[in-house]
Formats: C-alpha cells, sequence, structure tokens
C-alpha cells in the first residue's frame, strides 16, 4: 500500500472509533475541514479542501485528480444559497468526512428537497433502530447492488467497509450479498429487502414471519422496509440524474 | 347503482366538493381539528372521526363497513402520541378530505418519520414545480403501477381521476399507462418514469435528452425523477408492510 | 350488502339463474334495451341506447360521453351483416346489459370468428363447471393483470365487482390478487392461473398436486387452465388490436 | 433404425404422401367412421384405430410403444360419447392422418368443449385469411417456442416441415425463429407474434404500423394478433395439463 | 424418405455401434470420408467429403442442398492452414462421423483456438466421469435450450437422440426439459444446470447439496458446472456469429 | 499516483511488454517469489508464501489474514500432484504476480482440465487480437457484472485497474458499465459482450454490423464473441462451485 494511501486509511479508522453520536452526518468520519464544494458542476477544488488555517490537508489520492467524475450530476441546476442549518450541516460534514457528499451538493439547488432529504436520511440511518448503523448501510448496499447504482454502492459499499472494519464484506455486498458470509438474521434481514427491491408485489405475510422467526421485531420490520424503501429512491434519483460519487470513498477502508 | 351506494357517492363528492386548491392535502396541510387515530390495528375508529363538536360526521361508505380491507397495516406498532404539528395535520386532512390517509396513521408510530414522511411528500406532490400536480399525480400511479401497489394505485388513482375529471384516465394509469391517449410531452414523462422504475441502470443522458426534446427543462426532470423515485420507495413500504388504503377512495369521482 | 345492492344482485342471479342455453350472453344483467352498435369505428350511438319504445334509458354517466374510448378497435374493419343467431344475441345483450360488449362489436367483422369465439366464451365462462362464476372471473382477473389487459381488467373486473358484491374484491384483483383476503382454495387457484400466465413451462405435476390438495377435482383443474388460457388468448387479441371497454364498466357496482 | 421404426416410418409418410390439400385435418373436417379414442389415459387403442370394417390398420410407430408419451394428459378424465359430429371428425382424421390428433383426444371429455374447441381451430388455421396455411403454422410454433410448449411445438414443427417442404425451417421455428432466413413480411409477422406473446402490455400503434408497412392489411394483423392468441391460449391448455403429442409427428417430413 | 437419407441413416447407426473409445472426436460415427471444408464460407466440399480411396461418397441430404444453412458463420474469417494435428482431427471425423462438424470449420481460421477448444470439449465431455456420455449431452441440450442456441441444439440434440437411443428425449430436452420423464438424478442434474445458466448469481450451497443427496459426489458436481459452463460459453460464440449446424444432424436418429 | 504503485504499475507493463510466450500467465506481474498453494482446502499458509529463501516476504494485507474468503471453493476435490508445466507455471506466477490465483488452485485437482482451461485463458487474454488486453478485461468484468460473479469481478476488476491505471474505471465496470465514460468503439464493445450475455438468442446480423461500424474487423468480432462466451463459462464454473479470490486483488492498484 502507498504510504498516502495508509496514512488516509489509519485517519479514517481512528474516526470510526469515536461517532460522535449527537451529530450524526452522512456518516461522519473525523478528518480534515475544509468548505463545502461551491458549484455543483465543478467537484470539490483541492484547494478548497486543504484551506482551513491549521487544518492537516486531508490525504486525497492524487487519483481522484486525474479520473474525477465530475460534474456532480448531469442536469444543469444552478446551486441555491445554503440556509443558516445546511451551511452548519456542510461545514460539518467538511469538519468530519473532509468533504461534503456529493448527493448533498446535488440537492443542495432547492433547500427545502435539501432539508427534507437529509431529514429523512439521518432520521433512517443514523436515527435510533433496532437495527445497527452497520445493517442499515449493509441493506442499503444490497439493494443498490440490485439496481446496480453507481453513486450509492460507492458511497455506502466504503460505509460498510469502515462501520465493519471488514473490506470484504463491502466487496461482497456490491457484487452478490449471496457471497457473504452472513449470520442467519443478517442474511433474512437481505432476502427481505432484495426481494422488495425486485418484485414488491411478492411480498407477503409469510416474507414478514421469515423475519420474525430470526429475531427481528415489527417494529425492526418496518426499518428494514423503510431503509430498502428509501435506497429505491435513492437509487433512481441517482441513476436519473447520473449522479457521481466523491472520489475519495473508491478507496476509503480498503 | 343501489340507493346506499348513490348516498355514499354523493357524501364522498360533498366532501371532495370544495376542495381547497390551496391547500390539499396528503394533499393536506395546516389546521384541522379531527383527533387521529388512536390505533394502528384497527382502521380509525367511527367515532373519532365524528368526535369534532359541531362536525357533520363523515359519512363512510357502507361498503367500507362490509369490506373494510383494516387493519391499516401487517405489522403491530403502537401509535405514538401526535406531536402538536401533526395532530394539526390530521385534523386538516379529517376537515378538508374527511378521513385521515391510511399511509399517514401507518407512519404515526414515530413523529420523526411521521414528520419527515410528510415534508417530503408535500414538497414533492404539491411545493413548486413546473410539473403539475395531475402530472405528478400521473407519475405516482405509472410508477405504482408497475410495482403493483395496492396502496398507492387507489389512493393516487383517485387523485388522478379527481385532478383531471377523467375516471378513464385514473383507469388507464392503473392498469397500463399505454393505453392512455397522452400528449407528447406526458407521454415521454412517464415512459421516463417507468423505464427509471423497471431498471434504473440503463438510464442515460439519452433518456433526458428525450426529456427535453419535448420541453422539459433540467429543473422538471429532477422532479419527474424525484417524484417516480419517492414512490419507488412508498410502494415498498406499502407492500413490506401491507398497508390498506382507506376504502373511500375506491368510489371517488369515478 | 346495501338493499339496493342486493336488489341488484339479485336481478343479475336471475338473469344468470335461467339461463337461455341457446343464446347466453357475455355476462347478462336486466337494464335497457336498445339496438346493437352499427359500425366498429363509432362507439354506440347514444340516441340507440335509449331508442327501445317505452324502455327506461340507460342511466349512462355523463362522464361516457365525455371521456369516451371509441373506437372500439384500432384496426379499421367493416362491420359484417350479422347473422340471425348474432342478431339475436346482440339483441338479447343490449336488453339485458343495457349494451353489446365492445369485444362483440370487434369480432363482428366477421361471423365465423364471432360465433366461434361467443361459442367457446360462454361455454367456458357460463357453462357448467365445479367453479363458480365468480371464480371463473376471478381468474380472468388475475390473468388479465399480469397481462395489463385493459379491455379484460375493465370488463371483468367490473364482472368480479358485481358477482362477488365486494367491490374490493375486484380492484384487489385488478392490481394484485395477493392482496385479496382469499380463501387457501381461491388462493390456490390464482397461483395456479398466474404461473400457468407467467411462465407455462414451469407447470408440473407438483402444480396440479397443490390444486388437487385443496380439493379441486382433475376436471376443475382443467376449467381452471382452460379459463386462464382462454383470458391468455383474449387479452393478446385486445392489445394487439387496441380494443377498448365499453365505459359503462368502469362505475358498475363499485 | 430398427426395422420395425423402418416400417412405421414408411407407413406414417404413406399417410402423409397424399395429403388432401382442400381438406387438411386438424388439419382434418367432414367424414370418415373411425371410432374415438376409448380413454384418455392409454393412448388410442391400436384396435380402435384400425376397426373401421376394410380399412388397413394405422402402423402404429413402435418407437411409440418403446418411448411413448402416453398418456395424453396427466389429468384423469372420463372420455365422452362423440357427438355424431365429432365422431365423423375423427374418422376423418383417422383417415386422412392415419391418427387423431392427442389434442382432440384430450377435449373428448366433453363434447361442447371439443367442438367450439375444434370450431375456432378450424377457422383460424384452415379458413379465410390472407395468411397462408404455412404463415398460421410458423406464427404458431414461433409462440409455442417462446412458451416452450413440448405439444404445439411438436404438432405444429411438424406442420412446418410439411407445408414448407423445408425441414430446416421447422427446426428454426422450434429452436429460435431469428436463426431462419426470412423475407421481411415473415420476418414482420413473427417479430409482432413474439411481441404480443412476451409482452402483450407493450403493443401499440407503431407495431401495427410496421406490420402495415411491410403489406399486412388489418385484416391480416387480426389474423396474425387472433393466431398468436390462439396458441398462447393452447400452449396454456397444454402446459396446465401435461398433454402430449402423437409420437408420430416427430419424424414427418424430416 | 428418399433413399439416399436411408441410406445415410443407416450408416450413421451403424457408426454409432461400434464407438472408438481411444479416439473421441467431436462424437464420432463411422461413415463416408470426404475432404474437409476449404472456406468458412462455403459448406465442406463436396470434393473433399470423399477423399478416402476407396470410399463410397457420403450421400447428402438432398435437403441440404436445397435448404442449407450455409455459410457456417456471419463473419467473414480466412481458414487457416490446418496443423499436423487438426488435419488429423478433421481427417478422423470425416472418417468415423462422415462430416467435420461446422463448429471445428468455424474456428479453424486459427490454430490455438482450435486447439484449445478441441481439447477443453474433448476433455469435458468424452474424457473420464462420473457422468455418462448421455449424461453430458443431456447437460448441452438443455443449457442450449435455454439459451436458444440453434447450432448446439442442433448437434448436441443430435447426439442425446444417438446416445439414448430415444428420440423423444432429443425433442424433450430442445423444446422443454421438465416434459422428460427423468428420474431422480437426472432432473436434479438438468435443474441445477438449468438455474446456473439462468442466474448463476443464486446457486449458492443448497443447491449443491441438493445434488449430493441424489448421489452426486463433489467432483461430478464440478463436472455438471463445467459442462454447464462450457455451453454456456459455446451458445454465445455460436450465437454471436451466427454458426449454423451440419444438415446432416437434422435427421440423424429420429 | 502514489509512488509505490507506479512502480508496481510500470513493472506490470514492462512484464507485459514481453509476454513469455511458452509461459504466459494469468496476468503476470512481478513480485515476490513463494512457493503454491499446497492443498485446495485451506488458504495458501502465510508461512508458504514467505518462505523462498532469501525472497522479500509479499506484503499481504494484515486483512487478507483476518476475512479471507478460504476455502478457495466449495467443493471437496483432492488438489492433484502438478504435471511439470503446471508446476513451471504455478512458479512463475508466485514469480511475477506474488500468488496463485485462486482459480488455478480450484482446477488444480485434474491436471487436464486446469491445462486445458490455462491453454484457453492465455490464449485469449493475452494471445494476439486486434482487441488491447485491457479492452478483453473491459468485457470480461462487464459480463461478470452481469453475472454477478464475485470471483471474477474481484480478480478481473483489479487487472482493468491496473491495465487501465483508472481505479475508477474498474469500478464502473463492476457496478454498471454504463456510468464508464467511454469512446464509440469501445461502448460498443460492451453494449455487444453484455447483450450476448443476457439474450444471447437476440443476437443478430444488426448487432454485428453495428460493431462493424466503429471500427471493430471480423476477426475482432470473434475475439468479443470469444471472450464474452469464455466468461460466461467462468462465471458460471466460479458461482457453481463457490469459488474465492485470493484477497490481495482486493487493494491492488486502488
Amino acid at each position: 500500500m502507498p504510504k498516502a494511501n495508509k496514512a488516509a486509511k489509519a485517519a479514517g479508522k481512528a474516526a470510526i472509533a469515536k461517532p460522535d453520536k449527537d451529530q450524526p452526518v452522512l456518516r461522519a468520519i473525523k478528518g480534515g475541514k475544509a468548505p463545502p464544494a461551491k458549484t455543483l458542476s465543478a467537484r470539490p477544488a483541492a484547494k478548497a479542501i486543504s484551506s482551513k488555517p491549521g487544518a492537516k490537508p486531508i490525504p486525497l489520492k492524487p487519483v481522484s485528480a486525474a479520473f474525477d467524475d465530475a460534474p456532480v450530476i448531469g442536469l444543469n441546476l444552478a446551486t441555491a444559497k445554503l440556509s443558516p442549518a445546511m451551511a452548519a450541516y456542510f461545514k460539518k460534514c467538511q469538519d468530519k468526512l473532509g468533504f461534503v457528499p456529493n448527493v448533498l451538493v446535488a440537492y443542495a439547488f432547492d433547500m427545502t428537497k435539501l432539508e427534507t432529504f437529509v431529514a429523512m436520511y439521518n432520521d433512517l440511518m443514523l436515527g435510533d433502530s433496532g437495527l445497527s448503523k452497520l445493517e442499515r448501510e449493509m441493506i442499503a448496499v444490497a439493494v443498490s447492488s440490485l439496481n446496480r447504482c453507481y453513486y450509492c454502492l460507492t458511497a455506502h459499499g466504503a460505509a460498510v467497509r469502515q462501520y465493519s472494519g471488514n473490506p470484504l464484506l463491502g466487496e461482497h455486498l456490491v457484487m452478490n450479498y449471496r457471497v457473504a458470509r452472513l449470520n442467519k438474521r443478517q442474511r433474512a434481514m437481505l432476502d427481505f429487502a432484495v426481494k422488495l427491491t425486485a418484485s414488491p408485489w411478492n411480498v407477503e405475510e409469510g416474507d414478514r414471519e421469515r423475519l420474525r422467526r430470526v429475531g427481528f421485531t415489527d417494529r425492526e420490520i418496518w426499518d428494514i422496509s423503510a431503509v430498502a424503501g428509501f435506497f429505491n429512491m435513492s437509487n433512481r434519483v441517482a441513476s436519473a440524474t447520473d449522479m457521481r460519487p466523491n472520489t475519495v470513498y473508491h478507496a476509503q477502508a480498503r
């Protein structure tokens, strides 16, 4: 592994070790602090990312410069002025993650849309639930794999690698969740999410019963359904708009 | 039509007869005073619905008694105490629609989930957009038809009938949107939404170009995508939980 | 069931109770009497429908005037002179149903085709069988739902509503038969019909055994298969020719 | 090849060697006197088949003894007494084809069903049409290939080989009609029939226009649709009942 | 049947009776001898075929002249000079089968490709295995049926007819392997091969367990997988290049 | 690109620049030298890998110890004694790649199977062709993505990253090749390979014409087809046997 890479990974790992429960972000990890992306049509400028005085520059892999997926989306939308709440949120992402996830940049053409998306996302993925955060990310990736969503597979594949500390698990779920060595509970959870994605009309009481039999409560069944549903939405918004993930995800937690 | 049936329909029509164009509900926004549904596992009690002092009792179609789809969902979740905002919102639904849409009752086990759902729904379906409210409902139904979602086809099929004043259009979209006599713009819009639903991985720049060629702006392409995405989520939450629509929808605007 | 509803049903049953074996009708219910449609390319003229002296005019919903699906089919075929048997049959439809089902109008360009279609239809749907007429209509709708056939979903969805006296059941079968609350026998029957529609090559002895286990005789298995097969034919003739149902169906038995 | 086999084949060929072009059977029309098959659960008894006074016994291929697909169907149905018309029809089949097609034996448990099936079949496949008999058989095979129907592929694959005098064409259509060297008209015809089979809901005016552009009249479009529809029915009845073709078909016109 | 045809068939049958175990060919049967194809774009020249001194020329079926599928493939590739090994192999095919299978002619533009293909084929289909040669051919046909591969269905359908001595079995597997009367072992084998073909991502330990339960060893499971895999390759090379089988296959072992 | 990475890549390119025709490797890059895996049922022991005296130990990522996918396959097959050629080949892999690809370990239970696989693989992927090695790897990954093959996506995804020097390209092809920014030639190449994978029966002359129009020769069309075919085989052998890739691939060339 190249040195720079290792450093980045070390940083990332450290970050996960002390999650800040009170201030969820689209997956928060500590790290550099740079101002948010200024425009939708350009990837976050390299300079901006290391511009905060005294901040250790985020060790972006050089590759992100060379092979960037920019622009963020394939629609020509002017970014709006961030509301104070959203400006603070972007700042927080930058401080904790070292970057603002592109999906937020994509929604930033309209503050209501950005805020409702962020509110729903944070409740589903970071709020109280009988499902661990890792389990919710596992659902996200299994669903996104079926829908072949580049954005979500990249961003949430990285999340699975980080939360689990198991880089292979992320790859398994991206490629074919059936090859992952899962316990019965998690396998049943993903089987349900994937069936719900592929043919929602076929989901019936028997499917809910299978979840109950491996120990899920009805509230947790709701949560599995809601997370699977959410990524069926997000996958489609991302694919419809050709949304591109921040390149930094690709090398995270390998 | 049998007499009782006609009466029910007349009543239903009355409720719908004075739509407040600025304040549609679920389609419903602020105000209202009817108490919320008390439990998730029973359909809203008749008493609750007519409890408002001086309120004319909601004329539930007799059919809804005999053939009710209750309970609202197939999960055993205790309804939470409505937040003041949500209590007001339910009241408003009751006042304007004559009932609280079951999807709201279903989400009411958790105020954060209910509020984020309502916020996103109302922005997407009732907020500013280059798409008319009818067009957004048309997308909802075409998507829900592909996903064979009973709840959404029923509730939004009724909405298409109401907004369009064309009962056949609602049936066309429920059964097979290709039989509807649509103009090029609306056909392209539904083709995009349906492709995005069936195989989001196949949506590419050429598909966005087809929308632009019939006059959609990039912002409207976002809205088409977001509404189609939203119903891909809702269809799955509804199917996963066996959500049942209020029976009153079935006879609306026939 | 509301009284008026019951009366209607009784009437319908009566009509069916004394089937005129020589001249059965595509589902007979009492009503107005008007001459048959004169041409394929125009919907039955409103005047024609109320022309029988002394007859109470069929209360066509105004909607049928405004939103008609006419013409009956998308092929330019000249209607033939009705044979005496078919003239009598159309007359009977008009007398009992108040209209001639458009599928008959569609086939009326050729008397042999019309007669063989009518003969097979009436035997399958109205002849002796261990399956009730409602059950046969349920198969018709479940199959037509899989094939998304507008004509058959409309006409036979109405038939399910009428025969069952349960408007919701018709909607369930149109949208997704899995949401209907069916007994084991009827669920197995529809599961078989739907599998036979979706992947006939997969139907094997095990599938027939499943039907026998819920009580179907081999003769009834034939009938389930024959009805499912018939609608796989009719759905395709209707879709291939853009066949449009009489608008009157849409409001029946809601 | 075993001796008996050769004899059988020779005999079979003889029967086919003098096809009466005007009076094909199942392909068979009036006349004949051979008694019907006695039971459904056994293949037509050799005796029955040779019972016509003075008739040369039908030389059943020995292969049918060794590798017989009998019984005709997988349902236990008692054969009914043939009506005079059907007895004459079976006799005619026997005389002209040398055997009674198993599909007729299968339907013979009920005279109304047998007669309506025969009437519709003969009108569609042998009646007046702008489509040649070969073209109608080509549709039958292309549709049956998509539905992987053993009975119809066998019986109508043989018919294509016979009518066309081109044994390869039959194989092409059984296996994958796209490999056949067809002219534009016939390719368009089969493309339409196959699309109508695979996804009838997708057939629209553009598809009909494609047929018109290669010269089909609207009446011929009906016929293509009706034949394709018919085999979508027959394929399902055959698959649902495990119907087995007469073994003699396999070697015909190779 | 034309005289020449019968002779060819007789020759073919004789050949199968004494298989030369030590010198497998792409299914060897003794027979006529003609020179190999000179070019890819013409079917094997008649002269080549009669090159063995004193040999009676192979009586090509007249049909092959009239209805030939030639050229062998739809790509314009110049045949290469056969390596000594391949020249001997083609000679052997000619001597034993009476023809050189077109797939070999197709690969003969490049000796490395031809030799690696032949080596893999012969090991898989004719080498040591717990699966009989017939079972391997059954897998070949069931897989090719799912992929609708004209070349492989024709060549390997003939092989199943020959190896089994059951002409119907070949037809069953070509059309729909589920109609074949198979024992549990062979049915499980084909179910596995077909599932592996249709959705390889779904194959899991449970599927291997099902094979073990009917008696397959792990080595035999490898062989089933490898043969199924091989035909998923060959089917695609054949379809991609429009490869045409030797016409002689069609009439073999009927 | 980090220095270490560049060095590795340079080495890789060098290795590829002078292919050793007699002993090509499954993608050779210079590196450590360790003895081959000894058994099929255990992952290569860490000790073995660094056991060669004087060899620099392969810097296995610690993760590979913790999260290994071992054993190599889900079948219990005893590894055979390597033939001299294969022993030399494994040695070469170890020397150049630093490991023996697990697919070779999997095939090593039988020398004929191993040798024919290696011969075909090396000819197709490393032999002369108008397609670059990168293009062949791109086909491998696009096909494996459709088939969701964990082994091939991992091993060949790494190869695309290495050959292209573009880590994102590997991810694009793994997740959804349509998001990759490809030129017309490469897009047409992958469209063909993917269609050939998904529905080989639909590939026709028009598809070949599309390749010719972007500049592919008929020989190159063969190569595209053969590589796509090969991975349709390999994907299935891998999925059928639960084959697991060497963990070292996951971090290569990120």
